[in-house]
């Protein structure tokens, strides 16, 4: 059109956005999927979510809800029941004590950390992240006008940052630090005295606890998750717990997680949340109320967690006896982090090559702030895992 | 705890979000939802939602969905199903061909909104917005850095811009401007000529058109939408076409909404929502499909409007013969903004002494940039209506 001054240069985007890197993770993922549909028999062992179905009784709850009408707005940081049952599982579980005016539901866990760093972050605050990290946290971190600094941790330290690593990085710009337990991808998992003596140093130093659990659910060995809330009611004061039921419910799809935190940010994000998407939907609210609410549903995650460890010490073993692989043992979660250094490869190398060679779709360290290493998943059959380790090891084995 | 730096000053919040106003709307209906809750005779005119449940036929399309397993990850923009669906839609129903990767699906077209002002907006861009406007309109341009400038309209000429205010108001800064047709809360209704016109100034001076079509649905006395971005295709590509299926389909709680834009543009909004909220829940997405595909259901929103437009012309009737309250006749949506000047009242003045005297919730004008009006919603059965509408002239003519 003559006269469009849009002509030839286009629209300007925001600086902030554009410099986002698309998902690593989506982008060997897509590629995978679409060899499965071009016919291709492609091993995927990159799934990011359990690979069972939401439970019956979920389901069924969410068709009541549907059928008493549940389908207008809620309050936009999730309904008072909810949130009600939210503090009796934080209680119950945790040993934590919230009253539901310090309980926002958002669109998911993910959703939950975003509107978080956005209600704490002023321009130029640092944020503490720990490689390997999930690979959303910098990215909201910078969203957030923040700045993501890595404390690095290593294999031998079970990829855990240390209360010291903690105080060398400190700065008075620092406002948050985000820890994930069980970690994704690693699967390490604080105990209590390591989370105390973090918390303790957090709190000299006056940075926010951002605390990811949404794990908290999958865990091996017969140990048990602890929150670092409930180190002391003034720890749970300077922290913002999140969790949700995607993982442990197997409900990824119906987008509900949470935070728990001191009644002034909750306040926040919820005003955030009400300006910017509204309520979680109605009836993903119900669906998650029911579960966790129902004891019976404790027993189907308990054989979830059997299914998920057995796969691991099958997956370890098959790693067994090689050099060019070292795994790392998860204590919860569904990954196994595996350094590929002794290749010679770096991650997003690694990854393209196994799926065009090999065909099997594994996840780059790289987006995780960890080029030495590709993540794994076990959540899949036992069968897919033992074809897609088989072909990854027949691969390194001819290098 | 002794040592924590938080003792005594707490933590420090985002000043952007500190300063965010917690929404009016929702304070009066909660202290209205409060009364109602205490036993008291509180007529609520006040509903930003359609009172009709989500039609049958839809809610059975989300239960085939959750027992066919839908209920995982999809893509973070939505499943290519749906967006072929929707790009179906917008050709059908606004003549515009757009290819499925132009379409963002997010948790309700206030996300929508939400993430395209992210993606636009650099620090200190300006986005016109036109009052009386929806309430969140310049909230999301301010947390997106932008600064939200107010082109003013009046009920003399239908609430809506000219291409000469705009021309006015445009200034090197000005990024975008938000249009609203059907209007929330005015029921302003813009047809082809006038967006023609609008459309050409936008063009010659760069500045991207939002147009948040989401009462398309909902219009009276024969009219039809017209979507400014069907003006031309150059006017297309310069257009943030925003749609949903919440007020259409009576299916506000399930959180679907959608942009049709440039691929560029399109292509930023999807790795934004991938990092920041990943998909809208799996379960309504196959609702909204199904919704955009049943061509019976079309009778049945042709049938709600019509009870609409019966709620406005009686609403319209009990007004006549009195000059304290002057009602705008709207065209389309199911509200009616209705000038309070004359009682020599404030909109929020109006709206709590209404409340505490005669038990009628409406929303005040003033967070809608129209401190002299109040919003009354039609979305309620007659009986609310004549009822509040009673009580409201009995109020307004004893003073």
């Amino acid at each position: 059109m003559e006269g469009s001054a849009f002509m030839g240069k286009g629209i300007k985007f925001s600086d902030k956005i554009s410099s986002l890197k698309p998902s690593a993770t989506l982008e060997i993922t897509s590629k995978a999927k679409a060899m499965v549909k071009a016919g291709e028999d492609v091993v995927i062992l990159a799934a990011g979510e359990p690979d069972f179905d939401t439970p019956e009784s979920i389901k069924n709850a969410a068709i009541e809800a549907m059928k008493r009408g549940e389908t207008k707005y809620t309050p936009a940081s999730g309904k008072l029941s909810l949130k009600k049952v939210i503090a009796e599982k934080l209680k119950r579980d945790n040993g934590l004590e919230y009253a539901p005016g310090q309980i926002v539901v958002s669109s998911g866990a993910k959703h939950s950390i975003y509107n978080a760093l956005q209600v704490l972050c002023n321009p130029g605050d640092e944020v503490i992240v720990v490689p390997p990290y999930w690979l959303s946290y910098p990215a909201m971190v910078m969203l957030a006008g923040g700045k993501p600094v890595e404390v690095k941790t290593s294999a031998s330290q079970g990829f855990k940052v240390s209360p010291e690593d903690i105080q060398k990085a400190a700065t008075e710009k620092t406002k948050a630090i985000i820890l994930n337990s069980p970690s994704n991808p690693a699967g390490a998992v604080y105990d209590e005295k390591e989370l105390a003596a973090i918390a303790e140093i957090c709190l000299a130093k006056g940075i926010v606890i951002i605390s990811d659990e949404i794990y908290e659910k999958i865990m091996f060995d017969g140990k048990k998750h602890f929150s670092i809330a409930s180190v002391s009611p003034e720890v749970r004061d300077a922290t913002v717990l999140v969790n949700g039921v995607s993982k442990s419910y197997s409900m990824t799809g119906w987008r509900i997680g949470y935070i728990a935190a001191p009644p002034a940010l909750a306040a926040l994000v919820s005003n955030f949340q009400s300006q910017t998407t509204s309520n979680p939907c109605s009836i993903s609210q119900a669906a998650a109320e029911y579960a966790m609410t129902d004891e019976k549903l404790e027993n189907e995650l308990d054989k979830n967690c059997e299914v998920y460890q057995q796969r691991r010490d099958i997956m370890l073993g098959l790693f067994s006896g090689q050099e060019k692989i070292i795994p790392f043992k998860p204590q919860g979660a569904f990954y196994m982090f595996c350094d590929i250094s002794p290749t010679g490869m770096r991650s997003k190398e690694f990854a393209e090559k196994l799926l065009a060679e090999k065909k099997v779709a594994v996840i780059p360290g790289e987006p995780f702030g960890a080029d030495n290493c590709v993540r794994l998943s076990f959540a899949s059959d036992l069968e897919t895992i033992k074809k897609g380790v088989g072909r990854i090891l027949q691969w390194v084995e001819g290098m």
